[in-house]
């Protein structure tokens, strides 16, 4: 077997026939899988079924006497925040509770900043002409259709596996239009790849045109580890305020993906001016959070060891099935030398560079055979990569027999979709 | 005992004399009592107190087998839909159940509408030059509170004991500047009043110089009765399709006075045009609504009978409060006669009219009594009640001992205040 590159007329030709017999076949198992987004395995939900009787009844009272069934408590729980401060990275004074989606908190942040301002700011950002917001690629889907709704204009800056293009981010905040960068800075969506020191001292320190610029940073992945090691982030919050840009980031976090998807915590920090500009801000939409979802986590967690061993419980669940993913890969693709795939330590996904060209090809071919992937494209701004090639591979969902049979199909499609353009581009 | 209008310098000294010992023996007693919010009562959401441990493990599929652990569900659960379906006076296909709060549907509403639009209109409202909402007076202090938050122009409208006066709402909606009303149709906050079926009919009718107008109808009482007699309350949906403004009504409402005041759930409701509107920008801000809290409301509510059941055990903890402050207000200020206040059919609130230009005097002294109340002028647009006589009393999260204190209280502070301006004036 040679690289596709180096295969003669005939080769090819041979190759076609034979992946198209092994498509058909593939066709006629009739599979109905979905590799589409990231999302927790029923048996990962199960790690957390203790919280569904939890706090009880009779238990509602807050480590300093509220009553947790009742309105108010806007930041949120003291002990949920000083649980959670290690994990932010932030003072719990300076953390903020929300309900179940850090989507909704950087929703709201871009609504206020939007239609109020933020502070540093002479006016609201949706009484400027144009702006801006950087989007590291490839990136999350949901931060660009977020900001892209908004009439906010994305621009794509390439990751480099260190974090992104410091020199591009640099030359491009110049630009007063440019009013923040969507981040996340460890076991990035979908890259992998966590930001090194280097990178987080330079974010901490550019100059911005924009004075109210903000790095929107969305660390979903802080205890999510696949492997052995441990990446060391340098924080952002020390790093901002040690070269005197204390308001820059807004750091966003959640515990969708450490206990429950759909009925997680959802957590806001920043400097106390941040803080404190955001809950006058949220003060108008809310009275406050659901604070007995607060208390039924502090009861099912218990601490930061508490946390962690839980996460080494989700761990042993989804390491396999990233390790299936890679393995097909590396025997099935990797012989024939045109495709790359990343090797995450963390985070939920796998990226999948396939031949120039051919990603929207393979996500087609998958389709017809019952396999459901994330659109090509959606890891690019307005949906759009202009090379055609990079694919978002999410194994966490499927269980692990059909995480294989997924991989496989990918490998199958991958290929013949490179050996249909290596063939028209021939003749 | 005479009206205090009729009583000469000697009395009105005299009444002043004993006013001000009752006053200081008040300011003894060292009172530290609040009737500030609308907020349920410790026993009230001890009702609720089997919520706490609900669903319980390995209850967590929907009637239709989804997993409401997971991502997703952005509408809401179908039989949560379903069970309020009849109370929101909506089919289930048009309801939306959002987290723990209304008001955060309310502000979310607003957002979408500012900085995208709403359907039927040409432009996102914040790229009009001005826009202004009717605000029916007295109303409640957080709807005004959010709209002034975004710059939107409050514009008072007199209710009438049947709603706003409709002669007025119709000539200020003719101007296109006005895009909105705000109404709490049943057991107005804090008049108490239901909208009678004619100014249902005229607010659904009627001709709007915005093409994109919205009635905001936050039927937060919905369920709330004190008496035993049920008003009757035309469905907004029904009247405005049938007058030919479908997409003019977005119905809310939420459980926080049902079940648990901060974890309870909040709805949305409209035409499907509306509610497909709303539903594609939550779609951006979140992958869907905490479905556990759904599912729990679901096995703890059962059926609508289940909701009405429940809400008598609350009428029954709290009609005995109104009744104590309308006996003290009935015995202690009517002799006096420049008092008046509203005996509720339901909702949370009280409505004191004491001596025009008092209002403010009689909240001081009430804090310097150690008694809070919700801030004089809080029930009128930026907080001004030209009149300075409407007070909000909220009667029911003090203990019904507690409620008699500080109704008793009340009336001595209105009537020292009452007392006070009658001397300035005649001296």
């Amino acid at each position: 077997m040679s690289t596709l590159a180096r295969m003669d007329a005939q080769a090819l030709a041979a190759l076609h026939r034979d992946l198209t017999r092994d498509y058909e076949a593939l066709k006629g198992r009739k599979l109905s899988l979905d590799m589409t987004r990231g999302k927790p395995a029923p048996e990962q939900l199960d790690l957390a079924s203790g919280m569904l009787a939890l706090p009880g009844n009779r238990d509602h009272l807050t480590q300093s006497g509220e009553d947790a069934r009742n309105y108010g408590g806007l930041q949120g729980l003291a002990e949920v925040r000083a649980l959670f401060a290690p994990v932010l990275g932030a003072p719990a004074a300076q953390i903020v509770v929300g309900n179940n989606s850090s989507l909704a908190m950087m929703h709201d942040f871009l609504v206020y900043a939007l239609l109020r301002g933020v502070p540093g700011g002479s006016k609201p950002w949706s009484k400027e002409e144009e702006i801006a917001i950087l989007c590291p690629v490839p990136g999350y889907d949901r931060h660009f259709a977020l900001a892209e709704s908004f009439g906010i204009k994305l621009v794509p800056v390439p990751l480099t596996g260190d974090g992104p293009n410091m020199d591009e981010v640099e030359r491009l905040v110049a630009d007063t239009k440019v009013k923040a960068i969507w981040c996340v800075p460890q076991y990035s969506n979908p890259s992998g790849e966590t930001y090194s020191s280097e990178t987080v001292e330079r974010l901490a320190r550019m100059k911005t045109g924009a004075g109210d610029f903000r790095i929107l940073w969305d660390n979903a992945y802080a205890l999510h580890h696949l492997g052995d090691e441990r990446p060391h982030l340098r924080n952002i919050l020390d790093a901002c305020s040690e070269a005197g840009n204390p308001d820059r980031p807004i750091i966003f976090a959640s515990t969708s993906k450490v206990t429950l998807a759909g009925a997680g915590l959802a957590f806001l920090a920043g400097s106390p001016t941040n803080v404190r500009w955001y809950l006058d801000s949220a003060g108008k939409r809310t009275i406050g959070p659901d604070k007995l979802n607060q208390l039924r986590h502090v009861r099912f967690l218990k601490d930061l060891k508490g946390i962690h061993d839980h996460m080494e419980k989700h761990r042993s669940l989804i390491a396999p099935k990233f390790a299936a993913v890679e393995a097909a890969f590396e025997s099935r693709l990797a012989p024939y030398g045109f495709a790359n795939w990343t090797k995450p330590d963390g985070g939920y996904f796998i990226i999948l560079d396939v031949m120039e060209g051919t990603a929207n090809r393979v996500v087609a071919l998958a389709k017809a055979a019952g396999l459901a992937l994330t659109p090509a494209g959606s890891t690019h701004p307005y949906g759009k990569d202009p090379l055609d090639k990079t694919l978002r591979i999410a194994p966490t969902y499927p269980s692990l027999a059909e995480v294989k049979q997924a991989a496989d199909a990918v490998t199958l499609c991958a290929l013949l979709a490179a050996c249909e353009k290596r063939l028209a581009s021939e003749g």
